[in-house]
């Protein structure tokens, strides 16, 4: 039997319904009305096979990011480019942050890379530290960098980041940067690498719609790259139809969406300050996320992700990450009503322990 | 830049916008009203992930199709399951039909399997003979039968593939028989294999969607094995979300509407003898297609394609197809009006070059 490892399994949690999902990591403010009308306007077209190359929206999006349009691929999500690019480029040896995203691992492994790891450590609050760069050696084929990093919400400092992409440049090592969670940190625009792609080949920008435009369900994401050989490659290793008509057309209508992303913006910072202030309040240890989750620590309860489903809350319990020992959990930064309730039953669960316990 | 192979391109066909498209083989009646309802009440769902495992929908499937629940893995279009088959299995060597649909090539391809063929004769109108079985050799890992082929729209004999499916046994190889078209054959339960899975691990049968309920741009897919390691690494190679909510909810819907899909049935038969006849008449050879598209043969004008598109219909030129010289192309059936229009298009290209010629 296959098992399932991420957040957002809300069908069977507990084997309860209904549950409040704090586990993945979407847009508080829920699917855009404008999207749903999209998908709604886009039923009379399903009869048709989606347009392969996404055309209309690959043009939008080229114009919204201020890149060549030659330089997205569009497929099923993110997580499915993914395994386009192990696929496409099937690299050797790939370097890997850890704890990061389980799908980078997953995805590298289908065509059976070697991986080895930098692991963050605690003590640098889960930042990359320049001894990454002593990692980048001339056997590796690839290093994947989550920015901010999932599941601990930080970001790589940019002058390092820089350093890295330099030195993969030098050593031909492809490099993915992950910016999925991206849209959501303050100044973005100043952190997002977009701008180096055109003189960087070897690198590549994961992102999605899913998270930003709160649409899991719908599935859209891309990635781009000035390596337009591994462009050609991607279309080359999977179907012709990888993007949904429902899905091309709720990006096009997400893509105007522009205060809806920045009311989200303002409501994330201000709600992940007051989730953090709560959770220190509460004894965990909080690392100083910039995204719209946060991680933290907290030894007791230990069952406390089984004990919050019980008062109808889910998380995302990172044991299964490597380089985690001990009891570190990822929330999402949801609306403020939300999160008064999740705080008082993350309080009530304590409680119940403490009481236990005396 | 990468070439797009199939039919079903409307989106850029000549330059011409709403063209009458007979080049994907649809459901001619379109999308059912219970579907689209189903995907506009899908939308609220849309904000969680999809269920990774489609499990409702698996479960309605398995009752429908009579088989075990573990044997289905759905995917994002049944050619979207051939690229996790390619990967999944890893075959060195496969046997494909010649002339069939490109993506068994294209998914083996990237796995860099080499590809060896039946030439299917058209002495033979196409059909697969005896002497396929001598193809079947020790070195095959694997070999992919679509039933009723595409673009021929030909069966092949049941006691042939009965045959080749026990010796596929017995060589241990990996027979994949794409059922994609049976729902529209006359007597699909006689000629599909899915009873046979039980008794052969070795027999993957691919399904879709997309055709049966007219739902293309939706993308839902599945394959059927009782080789459970295979649905297992089927999963390993892919992402968890495979399936869209608006895809998984129109499964759902789509399997209840059993009276539209014989209705379909009995339109195509009988639209199909309209075609044919109305071919023949015109100077085409067709080949006694059981399917929902008629292949045929015509020697005039050389550019058909390019002048039914001037007339407002696409059609699918088999140019491309391996094993295919001379003119040869592949038509929908579609409902009658259409095709009565269609056909009078076909009359006046076709008089239109002869009065050219004289």
């Amino acid at each position: 039997m296959y098992t399932y490892v991420h957040g957002g399994d809300v069908y069977t949690a507990g084997g309860k319904k209904n549950l409040v999902d704090y586990s993945a990591n979407i847009n508080p403010l829920g699917l855009p009305q404008s999207v749903k009308k999209a998908i709604v306007k886009s039923l009379g077209g399903c009869v048709d096979y989606p347009d392969p190359f996404c055309r209309r929206l690959a043009a939008k999006l080229a114009s919204f990011l201020a890149v060549p349009q030659e330089y997205i691929f569009f497929s099923n999500g993110a997580a499915d480019v993914l395994f386009k690019l192990a696929l496409a480029l099937c690299p050797k040896k790939a370097l890997l942050l850890a704890p990061t995203f389980a799908d980078y691992e997953k995805a590298l492994r289908s065509v059976d890379c070697e991986i080895s790891y930098y692991n963050l450590q605690e003590a640098n609050n889960f930042e990359p530290q320049p001894d990454i760069l002593t990692q980048l050696t001339p056997e590796l084929d690839m290093v994947v960098i989550c920015n901010p990093n999932n599941p601990t919400g930080k970001l790589i400092d940019k002058a390092l980041l820089q350093k890295i992409i330099a030195k993969c440049g030098e050593l031909n090592i492809k490099i993915l940067i992950d910016e999925c969670f991206m849209d959501f940190v303050a100044e973005e625009k100043a952190y997002s690498m977009i701008s180096l792609l055109a003189a960087n080949k070897q690198l590549v920008i994961l992102k999605a719609f899913t998270k930003t435009y709160a649409m899991p369900g719908l599935r859209l994401g891309y990635c781009l790259t000035a390596d337009n050989a591994l462009v050609l490659r991607l279309h080359e290793v999977g179907q012709d139809w990888n993007v949904s008509t429902p899905a091309q057309e709720a990006g096009l209508a997400a893509l105007d969406e522009t205060e809806y992303v920045k009311k989200a913006k303002e409501l994330i910072a201000k709600e992940r300050r007051y989730l953090t202030a709560a959770l220190n309040s509460l004894g965990a240890k909080t690392y100083g996320s910039e995204a719209n989750y946060i991680f933290f620590k907290l030894q007791q309860p230990q069952d406390l992700k089984e004990q919050l489903v019980q008062t109808g809350f889910l998380i995302r319990s990172c044991a299964n990450y490597h380089n985690l020992a001990g009891f570190f959990y990822r929330i999402a930064v949801k609306r403020h009503a939300d999160n008064v309730r999740f705080i008082k039953a993350l309080k009530e669960v304590q409680n119940a322990f403490t009481d236990g316990d005396n």
